[in-house]
């Protein structure tokens, strides 16, 4: 009865495991990519918040590098004198996170204290977006 | 040995499950992610032909939103005059569809009657491309 | 005793299954999707060599067409007069693999022996990126 009990135990295991696997699955977890300028901010944040008004359980995080860490810099506005640091900290208390790419800030020479406190500085911008991917169940999406 | 029809039985729905899942992938899906204005759209919908005529049996959804829904407008053309309604038909019957971002209707005051017969209205465009690669297993491509 | 072995053996064969999906998941594999001019290139081709150093490990694929098989031609130079053969040639003695669509190169009329010795050419460089998504566990990065 031994064998049967571990085989038992063995199917309950991967039968949980399967389960487990289709519970996370219920959250939608989405990268969003951003390389654009600033003056993309504005119609990029409106996407995040009107993604949030469809489906409120959707995980976002916001990837940024190159020209698209503009609008995350301290006093970032756009040729409107559009300022961006009140709908980000509202998109973060609304669970959106921001990522921005330490290679960018090296290669143009800016200081990571001028990242808004909102953000967080990952390594590289790129390989964030493919790890969220491949290891984490995100989705991709370039607004 | 009822316990063992049983582990038996456990087994056999756990391999269909893994064997469905395979089957089921042998179709690839492809969500199209459209926000460029109409000048782009020529281009766009060239892509969707090409990629149906390497691959006949995708099944592609076309999601646009902001300016990316200008081509599915009544009326719709481009600087040099091109019309986009005999393209859309053309893929619409090859089995191609194409969905309209309500949101942007609202934030652009354009009447629902406006936009193509061929098109579907989607309350939100990026919840709809994440909802497409997190839910119906699309993968995600941005022409 | 058979039955019990049977049960066993097609036990282990699923959790090594399970077991091995996670040991092809490891190393990251990412279709970088290009289609714009040669003018983006040099960023591009940034991105991809910080991806690298980020990810030594990632497998990365770039798939070209449209204007964005430009840098893969003989003789490529952006308007700053910055050649990229070098630059593919280093990238590709690093494992990065560089595809050409075959439709670009007939509607352009682009001859195929003017196509850089690193790039292969594929039928739909659409059709390639959707099926590296589908097909062979890649995730996609739009640079």
């Amino acid at each position: 009865m031994r064998i049967l009990q571990h085989l038992s135990r063995s199917l309950a295991v991967i039968v949980l495991a399967l389960g487990f696997g289709s519970v996370h699955a219920q959250d939608i977890k989405v990268a969003y990519h951003v390389n654009s300028g600033v003056e993309t901010a504005a119609a990029i944040l409106g996407n995040v918040r009107n993604h949030l008004n469809a489906d409120a359980t959707a995980k976002i995080v916001v990837v940024t590098h190159g020209a698209g860490i503009d609008f995350l810099l301290d006093g970032a506005k756009d040729s409107k004198g559009r300022e961006f640091s009140g709908m980000v900290s509202d998109l973060a208390g609304k669970g959106v996170q921001f990522r921005v790419c330490n290679n960018t800030l090296t290669s143009r020479n800016i200081d990571a204290n001028k990242v808004s406190m909102e953000a967080k500085i990952v390594p590289s911008g790129v390989s964030e977006i493919a790890r969220l991917q491949a290891k984490e169940g995100f989705v991709y999406l370039k607004p």
